[in-house]
């Protein structure tokens, strides 16, 4: 019996959808900065340490396009543009932050090699 | 004052940590495979639609380093080999459900554009 049953499973087409969005570099960080308030661009950009500024206007037209992050133009002088989540980027806030805690008691920077995981 | 208060902020750092795994592409998919049981390097392959033989292989070299799978090898003949999650992994599994139920409910694949996002 070459193959056994688990080869019949597939990934979740919801997690697989999730992970469209959130498996892509910096979105969850955009969206976990957002949801403690809008923001403008620089202030983004300010916030999500490492990222330049084409790909964070390529991810915010991403995120926008998602219904997740909304633009907000106000009318000037000066124009002001900033960026706010909406009610589906809200809704995503707490599994956010449960995903932070989670990391912080499983995760380690740079994590060192230990006897269990090699 | 061209600087308001919210340029002062930062991405929170557990969740740039979490996102510093799962903002890399597949590695929420595998995680979300591995959820419902230990599985072969075929099987996975199977059922994360779409990853190649190389970019799977790295992955998971990386998601065992960060102690969140672990590979198990049976002795043979035939040697087998699987994977499955540690316990810091599987406490991720229900988070990413919650991820999967959330996209279920606010996100399209290839979602066309409505007024309220553009």
């Amino acid at each position: 019996m070459p193959e056994p049953d688990f080869d019949l499973r597939v990934c979740d087409s919801a997690i697989t959808l999730a992970f469209s969005v959130l498996g892509k570099r910096w979105n969850g960080m955009i969206l976990g900065v957002l949801g403690s308030g809008s923001a403008s661009f620089v202030g983004l950009r300010k916030a999500v340490s490492g990222i330049s500024d084409t790909v964070l206007a390529d991810r915010l037209v991403e995120l926008v396009e998602a219904g997740l992050v909304r633009r907000d133009v106000t009318d000037g002088p000066p124009v002001s543009v900033s960026y706010e989540l909406t009610r589906a980027g809200a809704e995503l806030v707490p599994t956010i932050e449960q995903l932070g805690a989670w990391a912080q008691r499983n995760l380690h920077p740079q994590k060192s090699s230990s006897p269990a995981t090699r």
